[in-house]
């Protein structure tokens, strides 16, 4: 099916690439050019900087993980321990194993209602490695990717290694962190090459209704060609709140033909240690393409991983732990965003899914003095920090809570910006303390001062 | 260091590269130009082709599969379910989990009798990553990539990918498949970027001696600079025969800062479903280039895995376990090579490691008239295949035994090499039977140009 695209008002079209953390200098050295083009996680980076805190004698509370602090079920991990005993311990299909592929295809059959081929999934070690692969096979150089600001870091830190042109899709809090018609709408064109959406959104729990993915398909559908593709990130679908639910963008008429549908066990399962993540891919033919880049990239996975992800589908035990999951979810949230909200210089807005609060720290902020301190730091320290990040530093260094700033979650629209985002993958007795200590530093502006002065790194 | 490099006087500098299966047509349509550029691997597309000759009814032997068929240690697969129980199913280090690498480090440097800090090991789900990684790390598009033809086939699915230039080091029978001065000379220059070896061989089996070694370091430390770097694929390190044992060419002076030294659990073990590898780097600094890498790939690596793969390298259980497989092997080589060298159309050189055969077929490929045969194929058929393809697809279509052939062990430089490869990982009663039907399919000339003349696909 051809179809014409007429041009597109376009709000953006060339910017720069995000500047990122530069670990070697560039030109040929030791390693090559488009080595050092590729970004990074920030909350990997972090593990290493909250040691070094710990290492002085106090314990950081680690607001900062992003996997849950559930057990994996027992029935999964009695489920791996069989497989192990099973002898499925070898090489297996590259794609997945049938039955895990089948599970999947009818698990989000039923749930979004289509009729899903099992020959369209591909199984991933977790669902990262379909991210870069999407870029990969589905991105020109020079074309434009187009993901949500915040966002999940990994839709950035591919563009500048891949040559396309990044088009972050500003989300403003007044929309409730919502992808509107009007934010959307001057990006796509027939630039547009890949589109990454993420609901429930990491970071800031957004949870898009049908109502607004409908219009946020016809916007595609009418602005970008059939070979556009949607990268819908579905990693936190099963935690919503308050009678939210989860909606593929997939199920939307018309959709289905565009859409990668990406998830995986880590997040719904607790189980970030199995790397089971899967895509799948609008036909048979495009899982093909991917199915060899991952025969390049890690021959297979583990089959008993497989095998357990299988009992995690369909076991109607899983249910009952996932709901378990999720109240503890919601009671942390309501816990963190009443905390927050208590403190005068703190503004924070009601997540309907997922397991972070993403407060607007911008008052303790101005109380601090962090945009001014930050407009004075060295240009090589201001280009890779925030006056957020200012704030993150100092509590994790002063007041021993771990977070992550707004910088952290898409560096291209983030000025101007002033957020944290606190994972609720923690206790509550933790939280509530960390919501204690954050209010204690939104009003030290002596001691940021200090902080700020100290000499300590001032970038992540 | 700079060190001046003189020219070299250089056989090989612009070749074309390999023509590979090539999914779908060039040219902007859904899948970006790149995508197409990544080869394969042809022993994972062979299992879709052995599958429709068993759907015919009757069982094909498999000697094409790269896994030893021995299972799991005992003491692996409990240490594997141990730290699952312990609850070892988060998150982890991505760069490897400290224990891991710290046992990485004390193992290798024990055998090589070097000194390993843990900070230059990287743990990837599986060995195969860092292959990858190496061509994007190390190589500047336009600069050289030396690898043995035949050899593993990923060294050189990856340049065409990554814009690089192959430089087939083409190993000859008559030299027993070793890498001689006389082969590696021309090839080393100042364009040269990496290097990689592979002792013992994937797929020759062919074991490198100190002395050989020595002669390929000396070599690589005359012609190419500081920042070339040697990717030693030591896998099949384990598996020696005859009192021949496996020299790591990092351990020869000079060479421990240009070396990768990369294996896994997956051979040594019998654990290719654990996806549990590793490269030790030259330096720290460069692990921190490749953790990033892995970071954006894969977040990490199961960490029950990797408790479980310290487990193998620490137990004193281990080395009786590995010796028991490698006794196997080795009667199991015995008996495939005595079987093959009577068979009057084949010869077959005795691998000193590994678990493959790598007969030379050429004679009966005389007597089947295959290279006439393949001569006369439309040039899209030939191009993909080689005499040696039409007899490995004869022997799995007809006589049921699955091999692969020279050129699936790179394209380049396996004009005119008339080779199989035969896995004995399989059961020494089907290793027999196979050595019984290929001395008869050898000299079966009227069912060979029955089958070629049949429409049978004739490429894999």
């Amino acid at each position: 099916m051809i179809q014409l695209i007429p041009p597109a008002p376009r709000a953006v079209t060339e910017r720069p690439h995000p500047a990122k953390i530069q670990l070697f200098p560039r030109g040929r050295g030791l390693f090559a050019e488009r080595a050092n083009r590729i970004g990074t996680e920030a909350a990997f980076g972090l593990g290493a900087r909250v040691a070094e805190v710990e290492a002085l004698g106090e314990r950081v509370i680690r607001c900062n993980i992003g996997q849950p602090d559930y057990p994996l079920p027992a029935h999964i991990a009695e489920a791996l321990k069989r497989a192990i005993d099973g002898g499925h311990t070898t090489y297996c299909d590259p794609q997945g194993i049938p039955e895990l592929r089948g599970a999947i295809a009818r698990t989000l059959g039923e749930r979004h209602g289509l009729d899903i081929d099992p020959g369209r999934v591909v199984v991933y070690p977790g669902h990262r490695p379909s991210i870069g692969f999407a870029h990969l096979a589905y991105v020109e150089a020079g074309q434009e990717v187009v993901y949500p600001s915040p966002g999940y870091p990994l839709y950035e830190s591919f563009i500048p290694y891949f040559g396309s042109t990044p088009v972050p899709a500003v989300l403003r809090e007044e929309d409730g962190f919502g992808l509107t018609r009007e934010v959307l709408e001057p990006l796509l064109g027939d630039r547009t090459a890949l589109i990454f959406l993420n609901f429930p959104s990491n970071p800031t729990g957004g949870v898009a209704t049908r109502a607004q993915l409908r219009e946020v398909a016809e916007l595609i559908l009418e602005r970008t060609g059939p070979h556009t593709r949607v990268y819908s990130d579905e990693s936190y679908e099963a935690i919503t709140f308050d009678g939210h639910e989860h909606v593929s963008i997939a199920s939307i008429p018309g959709m289905e033909s565009r859409t990668i549908i990406a998830s995986g066990c880590s997040k719904t399962f607790s189980w970030t240690g199995g790397r089971v993540g899967w895509a799948v891919y609008p036909t048979a033919r495009e899982a093909q393409m991917h199915r060899r880049l991952a025969i390049n990239h890690f021959a297979s996975i583990s089959p008993y991983n497989q095998w357990a992800a299988v009992e995690a589908l369909t076991s109607p035990l899983s249910a009952p732990a996932v709901a378990e999951m999720v109240r503890g979810f919601k009671r942390r949230r309501d816990l963190v965003v009443a905390g927050l909200n208590a403190i005068d210089e703190i503004r924070c807005h009601t997540p309907r899914g997922g397991f972070y609060v993403f407060p607007n720290v911008g008052e303790a902020l101005d109380t601090l003095g962090a945009v001014e301190a930050h407009a004075r730091l060295p240009e090589e320290v201001r280009r890779d920090s925030s006056p957020a990040t200012l704030f993150q530093l100092f509590l994790l260094h002063e007041y021993r809570v771990a977070t992550m700033d707004r910088r952290s979650f898409s560096v291209l629209g983030s000025e101007g910006q002033h957020h944290l985002r606190i994972s609720t993958a923690t206790s509550d007795e933790d939280l509530a303390e960390s919501v204690r200590r954050i209010g204690a530093a939104a009003a030290d502006t002596a001691g940021f001062q200090r902080f700020v002065g100290s000499g300590a790194k001032l970038t992540l």
